[in-house]
């Protein structure tokens, strides 16, 4: 009864029939059970998946079987706000497409997909579309005609070990791996009741204040655009400054190192996080700010609670510009103003060097150069393959190209201004 | 480190490395997932499977998929107290094995299995064990040599929410379906912090008191199987009197409707289960009950919890055969002495009766005919497949056997006293 009780509100909230709804032991786990068993029910149409290039991991790592199974994926770019174009989905769909996902909004940087028009366009080609939900749904329900729909309780302050899958009656669905009779044969194993019926619990309560609370965290993060972009020099905001996610804003600052800058904000009381390759274990940068083609470097994520306190934002403002300041003392980073000597062609070593210092260093030396001259960076950090274009053109210098070393990679670029 | 602390804690519990043991969402999630990577680990060496008849349902299920792609699998069968014989495991063995499971002891009917045993003979042939220990973990680590283990937290009182699945240093392992780099790669998604600590302090507290509890909880099960045997009329108590679980009990009573007799002991206050055909949603009787043979109807399964209280033990007593009684009473079953007239050959017509009706109707006739003479049961109810037999064991009348009927199956039975 406490099971239907939680399928009921979960369904309201969703806006779906109870029966289209089962509960997962985690977002992921919904994506990936989504994923997979859309894609057997569709098996007879082809093997070919649609993605956006910025989607969860989930959904990315679900096509992984798919390739070594000899399915194909066509993955979706997004312009420089993080947002994909509904017609790029209408080109990739062919005759063999079994599905295509989409993100109601993204997670780094908070940018809101166009999911109504996406589902329009895959509706008309008769392809499901997947939409993974997780960062919007504590805020409303997804727009548009859908076909399944994943989503994550702790996203929206609920507890950890609980996603949603919605699966609209009509579309085909095989459900993959061993299976029993628990979640309509969709979800194996004891439902962990408690945290199932908190969930659906904690997605009411958080809908009933969304709509005043979504315009309270807006004000405030767009008061953090703003302010940082103006205390803090070199900096870039990145994603739709419009069409986002209330609480969710990020910016990268050049010549810090992302983990150094974390460090020192913890030490000041805020947990931030960061897409940049200075602070993930596989030092690779971010693969959505990559496909966005943003500076990577230095890159912060803020995610405002619901309930955060207008004091809390108001002392980060304070503390940040002196924060950043201090990190990129500590590299030796050009103050934003310093422009220097003349030269011609110039080579700057950065090999062994990891991000962000290749990019200090081409800063260093590019005013060393007339207008018209070329800077050869060598590196060897993956990093400073988009970071060093994303500097020109925060910079507005020209991004030449890249070509082989006999060691790393050397980067060219003219000077222009 | 509240992770890694979490995993220390319960590796020392199991008896393995940390870096041995990961947590997923469930103890069947832990079983899908060990199984399917442990076969996938040994796919060179073949596709066939070596599970006891009495396994969980999570470890028959993962037998499917492996049967759909082409693979084998072989069904240790279990003697009457339901244990398998560690020399079936022997034999089973083949040069394409590619894993054995054995639980350490039955879910249904408490018994223990001979876990070290059969490791050895797996070990000698070059073939990992699983062990599905979600059964026994909390009352101490699983003896002997096996390879891979699994348990599930809600079983030791824990939270619902976590699995265990340790894979011993050396066996190969190769995970199924898309991975993160979350747990070793092996359980993808957001872990559930708070219950993963939480499982692995109820572990801990739970084993401090292990050695002590299953003493009194022993004692209150053996006064449970005595008391039942002496105070109901037609019971049989099923499972291994001595290597058996603590605090599971499991007896079947002649001519009761399980699900009846649940409704009126969950009136009086005892939430007990049943493996009985009568209660289960599919009216299929257990497969454990059926692998071992016993009488299935009127099935129940008292689970003593951690710390029940005696004077609890002490009402259920009281209640029960009453309770049993009055259930009997209403379906007309006969008193356990009566015996009556003279006869030749009898045909019973049972047809579109569910159990335990064939069953009481047969008993009431037995005595019409002399001895050396037959009753033909008619009978369209699966479970009298089952119940036929074991009655007769339980009465010792000889059961002849099975012949198609015009509808449905008739049962001979002939009576020997």
């Amino acid at each position: 009864m406490l099971l239907d009780a939680a399928r009921e509100a979960a369904a309201e909230a969703v806006g779906c029939r109870p029966d289209e709804l089962i509960f997962t032991s985690s977002g992921t786990r919904a994506v990936h059970t989504g994923i997979a068993g859309a894609l057997a029910g569709r098996r007879r149409a082809g093997r070919h998946l649609i993605v956006s290039a910025v989607e969860h991991s989930s959904v990315l790592h679900s096509a992984e079987p798919l390739e070594a199974a000899g399915g194909t994926v066509t993955q979706i770019p997004v312009d420089r706000t993080g947002r994909v174009d509904p017609a790029a989905y209408g080109d990739a769909l062919r005759a063999d497409t079994a599905l295509a996902c989409l993100q109601s909004a993204n997670h780094e940087v908070g940018t809101e997909q166009p999911v109504a028009e996406v589902a329009e366009v895959c509706r008309a080609a008769g392809v499901p579309l997947l939409v993974d939900a997780a960062q919007s749904l504590g805020w409303g329900p997804v727009e548009g005609d859908w076909s399944l729909l994943t989503a994550s309780a702790h996203k929206w302050g609920g507890p950890a070990g609980v996603g949603l899958l919605v699966v609209r009656k009509g579309v085909r669905f095989v459900p993959q791996g061993p299976v029993d009779e628990r979640e309509s044969g969709r979800a194996a194993g004891f439902e962990n009741i408690p945290a199932i019926v908190a969930a659906a619990a904690s997605l009411r309560a958080v809908r009933a204040e969304a709509a005043e609370e979504a315009l309270r965290l807006r004000e405030l993060t767009e008061r953090i655009r703003v302010r940082v972009q103006r205390a803090v020099p070199d900096v870039e905001v990145v994603g739709d400054p419009v069409r986002r996610l209330p609480g969710v804003v990020t910016f990268s600052c050049l010549y810090v190192d992302g983990e150094v800058l974390l460090h020192e904000l913890d030490r000041e009381g805020f947990s931030v996080s960061s897409g940049s390759s200075c602070t993930s274990s596989t030092l690779t940068p971010s693969h959505v700010l990559r496909a966005m083609g943003v500076l990577s470097e230095g890159n912060v994520r803020l995610s405002l609670p619901v309930g955060v306190a207008e004091e809390d934002v108001e002392r980060f403002l304070e503390v940040l510009p002196g924060t950043v300041a201090a990190v990129r003392e500590k590299l030796g980073a050009p103050v934003a103003s310093e422009v220097a000597r003349e030269e011609d062609v110039l080579v700057v070593d950065s090999l062994g060097k990891r991000c962000p210092i290749p990019v200090i260093e081409l800063a260093k030396v590019i005013g060393d150069v007339p207008v018209g001259g070329l800077v050869r960076v060598l590196s060897d950090d993956e990093a400073a393959r988009l970071d060093i274009p994303a500097w020109c053109e925060m910079r507005s210098q020209e991004y030449v190209g890249e070509e082989p070393a006999d060691e790393g990679t050397a980067y060219l670029v003219r000077r222009v201004s």
